[in-house]
């Protein structure tokens, strides 16, 4: 008795990432006893070709992009991954190529940040791909770090480099120059900030994934305050530097508005930015302390090193 | 401060969803303690436009079904519900109103079914709307219900009738009678079979989603055993009887083949017939056997009652 094309597909593509409690993908439910004395996290992300990704990107970058966006939202919340489920509505004629491609990069990126496929399902559709993934973490209970916890006078930090997914994608279509793939690279890999210790370090994080100003704006607005940044201190890399001239005018408002960061956006104290220097210096991330929080209304305020307030068009990404 | 239209759009139809560990879908992440001492089940289903159900279909019926064919998988389980992650990747065009019915369907089954939602993520897309839901139960230890356990001898049992769903689509799609609509509710409206009390009755079980005959192949194979089904003995409902003429000679194959039945398929012993019966008779849901299970290569094979193989020419929906 032979498998019908679609779970010989799945047999193919997805069993060989099947871990703990998945059952071998044979059931459309997957069981496993939760981490004792922990507290579950999960998230959803969803990728449409075409609009988080390009048509000709190559499946395992694509993999990896849609594991590492979900991971990033655990890093957020300061958890540890656990596993995750898949769904892909399948249009006709994406090779089979691309597939395997797409479970390689799974696969490897499983390996790097320790979690397994549980489950999910594959469709057909008439449109573009459309993936969609759903991720398991746990954390210490009551230590998940979230978006409504900034203080008035707490830092604003980030970790890395803002900036460089945008570009990427703008290096990707030919409007900046990349001569060593760096910007490209980030916009196909984000690195996920897991393993930081960020509990009882920071009041509030997020991660960046629409733009600075735009995410910084959500944790204004959830932790009921008013945010500074000086625009000076946001870290560039050299490779967004480099492609300064090429971008023109719009640079500034691409680097600080044009998303795909998945960088992590955090609000910390005084008294703790000695310890998130000591655990990010651990972690080997660099950190950077770009505005403050203040008392007022939620609102997101640029800066220049004079003062003078920079006004900005489009504050971030959004779908609609 | 004003949302972003995307953000505005979830705070507007899916936050009056959100309930505990949602953390009011402000961050990107559920947390929540899971029941201890239970184990935890998860498992995800996509419905694509124009594939999954049809494109002047109402929202808040689309809304139901979307969950409640994954409420079926946690029904198959035997696991109790305890909430939902949803992704949408939504097309241009589709009215605000239509999204206002979705979640209005969403909040009546939410309601009926003991669950809320817990997160997710919305996306655009240049091809039809795709909905993508993971949902969450849990179960006592041990006690999940298995597709690989049925034993020779077990009999066949499936609730409720067959084909209804499969002749509700042809229904609504003008090619058989339906005159009190009976059909197409229960194509538009699937009843998991949450709380029979499978456990300790039951030796495997899933949910006929895609045909009847394709499914029990896929218990056949996880148990390595032959199936043998007669074809007399399927339960079949008043209205999917008052089809058949219009049907034609291929009624029989859309009753054994046609899918979107979410009705359970369950591999019982003989010695738990009646604990079965009892069961079932306390849930209101009636059980039918409808063959058993015996040793030899994993096969399905439908017999009429004078004990000729019937040919089917597909044995149910495959994506690819």
């Amino acid at each position: 008795m032979s498998l019908p094309p679609e779970f010989a597909f799945i047999a193919r593509h997805f069993r060989p990432l099947a871990g703990p409690g998945a059952l071998g993908l044979a059931d459309d439910t997957a069981v496993f006893d939760p981490p004792p004395g922990r507290s579950l996290v999960v998230a959803a992300d969803a990728m449409v070709q075409g609009v988080h990704f390009l048509p000709d990107d190559p499946g395992d970058l694509v993999g990896r992009k849609l594991l590492r966006v979900n991971l990033s939202d655990l890093a957020a919340m300061g958890a540890t991954p656990l596993g995750y489920l898949l769904t892909l509505s399948v249009p006709p004629g994406l090779p089979d190529d691309w597939f395997a491609a797409f479970g390689a990069g799974l696969a490897a990126d499983q390996q790097q940040f320790g979690l397994s496929l549980l489950g999910g399902d594959t469709t057909s559709t008439t449109g573009p791909l459309v993936l969609s993934l759903t991720i398991l973490g746990h954390v210490a209970p009551g230590a998940a770090l979230r978006r409504c916890g900034a203080q008035p006078g707490d830092g604003i930090w980030v970790t890395g480099t803002i900036g460089d997914g945008a570009l990427g994608l703008d290096a990707l279509q030919g409007r900046v120059p990349d001569p060593d793939g760096v910007l490209a690279d980030r916009y196909h890999l984000p690195r996920p900030r897991l393993g930081l210790g960020l509990a009882g370090v920071a009041h509030a994080a997020m991660d960046v994934s629409d733009g600075l100003v735009q995410d910084l704006g959500h944790l204004a607005r959830e932790s009921g305050l008013a945010a500074e940044v000086f625009v000076a201190d946001v870290p560039v890399s050299e490779a967004a530097q480099a492609a300064r001239a090429a971008a023109g005018a719009g640079w500034r408002e691409r680097v600080l508005a044009g998303g795909d960061d998945y960088e992590l956006l955090l609000a910390v104290p005084e008294s703790a930015e000695q310890a998130l220097g000591e655990t990010a210096r651990r972690a080997g991330v660099a950190v950077t302390r770009i505005g403050r929080f203040q008392s007022g209304a939620p609102s997101v305020t640029l800066r220049e090193r004079s003062g003078a307030v920079l006004p900005l068009e489009r504050a971030g990404w959004s779908h609609f």
